[in-house]
């Protein structure tokens, strides 16, 4: 295959995102995506499954560090993608950006995670030509910061 | 209800740990206790939907986030549980215990996360009055560490 | 003594902040501080003992943490003080205040440290009745962004 | 120069820990070096320009970052020296490792830093052929754990 344009890789991405089985069990889908910001966000809404404390109502941590690995991932495929540049052809780019892996995550709980449907957004703190970190945040449909991230991707 | 014998308390949190809609989800299951040494570990199965990376079948980052996050909890549970002690009787005990969450988790990926079972233990670092910090590692049927973590919890 | 006014705090947190023996020794002053926004930064200057790597001349990684730790701290610092508010009065505000302790600290190193003089940001992402979650940047004079950083704060 | 005994390569990275500027300020030394195992430790001894805090006569957590970050990117480089291993010829080593830097640390502040002096250890992780990630611990002369980390390091 050849070089993507920006919309078949959009498209292109989307489709991955859209076919982890874990991102799915979530119902965590792509929601947002700039190319020229190296921004993206995914959104999911609460069900039964995803409650990590029954008295209070409130997601697992668990669900909320999923969320932000995944956002996080999927923005940091973007800014590799763009880093590699016109040098690397398209088939060794795939062969990179399928083997980008988290290396390791914080994730701060900063208020109970209550709400009808969250939005997680990504952005690129930095980016090499290993390496890519990025922050993540997920609000509740009352833009309530529930929790933030920085996470260390190798590619 | 009247403070429970050690025994008791084990079944408590093994029901409690057991009840977690999203750690049913996971199929994660209490599988070690130690209450003198406040050491607790948690047991799962590789299933389809836990899967992050179709081409490499290895674990979602969040599973294994989830993994280690619930056993931290849980034996910060334990070790606050201790901490609190007897002047404390046990309606506040539980009250306290049933409010505490996490501040914040750090997850260090070291190896895909390949294997037929996972077993994710967690032991004490730091138990205050108000603060536990707790250590986790998550390692599969054939005893490779796939993961490590650190997790700061309030109660 | 009784409760201070705003500018009376604020001299009050200066006199703290360059009292700091390790901080004198890093040359970090309290740069600007927002009662209002709890904002808070401090300033520093490249000088040779600051050097990490003689070939590179960079800053050490441990200036940089020591810098984030730092105006994270006072941050919490305001931040706590206003969050005990007026039921509390003055002396146990400062008991509470003086034993603020950081409980865990991430830092990422986005850039070399290379620069003539650096400021570091400190801003609020949690305040409770029991612990303080800040966010650092530090920048040179470029306002390249040199590090970033998340830590949790006990009061 | 051609590829150093064990011997020599100890002596190399002693010779280099001790001439980095701010490891001097702070007094940290080479303490302890086991090649085979891939682990490393630095000692240094209170003094007044090392406390954060005058009222309690403790460490700042500024300079439990500098024993940390400076063992851990030691002991990473020892690890990484090994792993470049026979194919890679010694001029090249030296420019990668040269180039090894801090990508990101966690520290967990479990103890006040009281002590007359200080061990801080650091292991490894994971080692691979861009990454190293490593453990380190700070212990006073009492044994008690003041302080774990975990960092990443790129080379």
């Amino acid at each position: 295959m050849t070089e993507p344009s920006p919309a078949e890789f959009r498209n292109l991405v989307e489709g991955i995102f859209e076919q982890v089985p874990f991102v799915r069990e979530i119902g965590l889908a792509l929601h947002d995506f700039n190319f020229v910001e190296q921004t993206l966000s995914g959104r999911f809404v609460t069900k039964p499954e995803l409650i990590g404390n029954h008295f209070q109502n409130i997601l697992h941590g668990g669900v909320i560090a999923t969320a932000l690995d995944t956002v996080g991932g999927f923005t940091a495929m973007v800014a590799a993608y763009q880093r590699m540049g016109g040098a690397i052809d398209w088939d060794e780019k795939v062969q990179r950006l399928m083997r980008l892996g988290t290396v390791d995550m914080r994730v701060d709980y900063l208020k109970p995670g209550r709400g009808e449907e969250f939005i997680c957004e990504g952005s690129v703190l930095r980016v090499g030509n290993k390496l890519v970190v990025t922050r993540m945040e997920l609000r509740n449909e009352k833009e309530e910061l529930i929790a933030t991230g920085t996470a260390t991707f190798l590619y």
